[in-house]
């Protein structure tokens, strides 16, 4: 070769995903028969394949006989894989993203009972359990396959049924972490009964969210259906779960799955409420943050004069009706600077270049690249007046 | 929802990923445009993007100008970027992998210089460091732009120019890693020129390995230039590791990138290598142990009554010719076990389904799914009384 004469050679290809979600009750009993068959459906029977399975002990707590449940279930119904006889159970919450020892213990028992890229992991609890048994599958044997059953609204309406795992690091939120599609998805709606009421309202956020952006049918049919809600009438949440799950998954099919790209369209009502999570050290739920998040978001909407103000009072009423609380105490201690800090945070997380979402109306999302500062501090001033 | 009737939604998508390995010589020279050419190819030029730079201490031990020259390549050159000044150097080889000291530091270099999803990280080394680097910046964020620099044969005509990256945990290879391309690999054939005989020789296995399975002509033309190649003729490399790196690259976009699938065809004579690897504590460097695993199969698949007699010679010949020992002094310990042992263990990776690839010609690989084992012993009986 002559010096500084190049060649190249380009790689190009494209890599498919596809897996399931489904939305059952029961999901081990014994007249249930759609775990069996997501097993039997899979191929290569052939091989020595086992499931390690992993529980939330948040999630345990509440259901005494769910160890037992599972052996049984996998003794009489399932040839085709070894279920591992010990169950990991570790404390759910955001303590199991926190703590790498937790981590370390699921990539150590893949060690100990020889999980391979054959054999499953299958993780029961909510989404901060899920997103890092998710991270310790994904990176062991360069991925092992990850059935997750989500057991709290978030979980099964968002986090659950996407593409993303992770731990925190370095006391950062998600600091390390994958893109990693499981291979299957079980929303058990009875595993929702036994949710504290927080985590019960908390995860309806995103169904609002995704309502706004992506769907005015389902806003409606969330406001017609207050009192159901609040109430945890269970039939109502499997329609918004399931809903929810349904635009989300759409979204990531249609999009950029692994986010290669910098805009975030699905992050409606999130840039502030991120800051809120931090600040109040993560005692402000995903969801409660958000609902803030969005009531600030559509109050800027409104005051641009995009949103019209009957939209807006639908939107904050529909808040409140769930129960979410927009003038939170966090607020009134240095709440505009914090607004200031999150906005430049997260221009900083996109890159550089500003993009926003905001509405045009309820359904209808539209993109904004700069920021009326003072507009914005006005709508922070009339979101902590709420309530 | 009515007790065990049960719904599910299906997602389905497509991931789609393009990189370009370049081919040149005195890459941070002042007239070599292609690194600038690249980045100035990346779009979204407002995003503040950072270029953190990790340097193989090996490899820099010969190339006492470099870390000056790409300073100032970057300084009068590229604007779209900005070099992080400070440059991580960490001792190269097998170490790299093995010390979860490194690792860290490259993550924790990571948080320090705030590189985020828009920004980079360039790797200049061997194929452990790139192994490592390239695994820190695939979770950090879920993934960071990874460019990799390539110093020996190995890494720029097989594992560079690949999409795994990997560290060993709990002592064992590639424990924890992904499958995760690159953005642009850059193989400068004039770092090659300070490795020693062994790295030098050992890359040139997978030439052979790659030639035998899928390109005779390839074959034929290494047969040709063996002199050159010993004697350390940099024309004749650039072109073994210019049609390596092709054939290796054709395998990867035309068949199962991720490997999501059992069968591992570009895995010819690797199957007892791995096991020699691992027995001799990797004093074996991975291309001996493939040359001697080439050698078996090769046999092996004479025995067979696939490969005929000449062509066998013409391999033995060829390997000899470059300078691999066949006969190596670890077979003769307690090989024929280890064979057994190794030949279970390999069936035991693929989930109890043997899949070997053999030899029906050179250049025309045969999948076989059982082995005759006192065949399999014969050939290792001709192959230690070798050399
Ligand atoms: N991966 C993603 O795309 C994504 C998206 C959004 C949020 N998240 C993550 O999800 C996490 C929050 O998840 P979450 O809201 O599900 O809460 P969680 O996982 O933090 O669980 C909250 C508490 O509920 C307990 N619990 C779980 N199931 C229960 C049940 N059925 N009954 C009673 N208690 C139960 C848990 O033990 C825990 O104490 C955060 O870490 C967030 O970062 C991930
Ligand atoms: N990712 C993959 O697909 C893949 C495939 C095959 C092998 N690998 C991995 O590659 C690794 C082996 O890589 P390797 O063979 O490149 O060796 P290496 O990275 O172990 O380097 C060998 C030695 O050469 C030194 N060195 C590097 N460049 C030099 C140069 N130009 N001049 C002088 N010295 C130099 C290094 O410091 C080190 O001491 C193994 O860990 C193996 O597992 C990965
Ligand atoms: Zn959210
Ligand atoms: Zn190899």
């Amino acid at each position: 070769m002559k010096d500084n004469i190049s060649k190249s050679i380009r790689s190009n290809f494209q890599v498919s995903y596809q897996y399931d979600v489904f939305f059952t009750k029961h999901l081990f009993s014994f007249d249930n028969l759609i775990l069996k068959e997501f097993f039997h459906s899979q191929t290569e029977y052939q091989f020595n394949k086992k499931v390690l399975v992993v529980i939330d002990q948040g999630f345990l707590n509440h259901q005494p006989n769910l160890i037992e449940s599972i052996h049984q279930y996998f003794a009489s119904k399932i040839e085709a894989v070894q279920l591992v006889e010990e169950f990991i159970v570790l404390p759910g919450g955001e303590v199991s993203k926190n703590q790498i020892e937790d981590w370390e213990m699921v990539v150590s028992a893949i060690n100990k009972y020889g999980i391979d890229r054959h054999s499953y992991i299958m993780v029961i609890g909510g989404g901060a359990i899920l997103d890092m048994v998710g991270y310790a599958a994904s990176v062991s044997h360069r991925g092992i396959r990850l059935i997750r059953i989500p057991t709290t609204v978030l979980s099964q309406n968002d986090s659950g049924v996407g593409v993303k795992n992770s731990i925190n690091y370095y006391g950062k939120k998600n600091f390390l972490g994958t893109f990693a599609p499981p291979v299957a998805v079980f929303n058990d709606s009875s595993f929702l009964v036994s949710l504290e009421d927080r985590d019960w309202r908390s995860g309806m956020a995103e169904a609002i969210k995704v309502s706004l952006i992506k769907d005015k049918d389902f806003f409606n049919w969330i406001e017609l259906n207050v009192s159901k809600l609040t109430k945890r009438e269970l039939d109502a949440m499997e329609y918004l779960v399931f809903e929810c799950a349904r635009l989300h998954m759409d979204h990531i099919k249609n999009g950029d799955p692994f986010e290669f790209g910098s805009s975030r369209p699905l992050d409606f009502g999130h840039w502030f409420a991120h800051k809120l999570e931090y600040v109040s050290n993560f005692s402000i739920r995903h969801g409660e943050a958000v609902a803030i998040g969005m009531a600030l978001d559509s109050i800027y909407s409104f005051l641009s004069g995009n949103l019209k103000e009957p939209e807006l009072n639908r939107i904050l009423k529909l808040l409140k009706g769930l129960g979410f609380t927009l003038n939170h105490p966090m607020l009134q201690l240095n709440g505009k600077t914090q607004l200031a800090i999150a906005l430049q945070e997260f221009q900083e997380h996109l890159g550089g270049k500003l993009t926003l979402l905001m509405l045009d109306g309820i359904g209808i999302p539209k993109e904004i690249y700069t920021i009326d500062h003072s507009l914005l501090e006005t709508a922070f001033e009339q979101l902590v007046r709420h309530n």
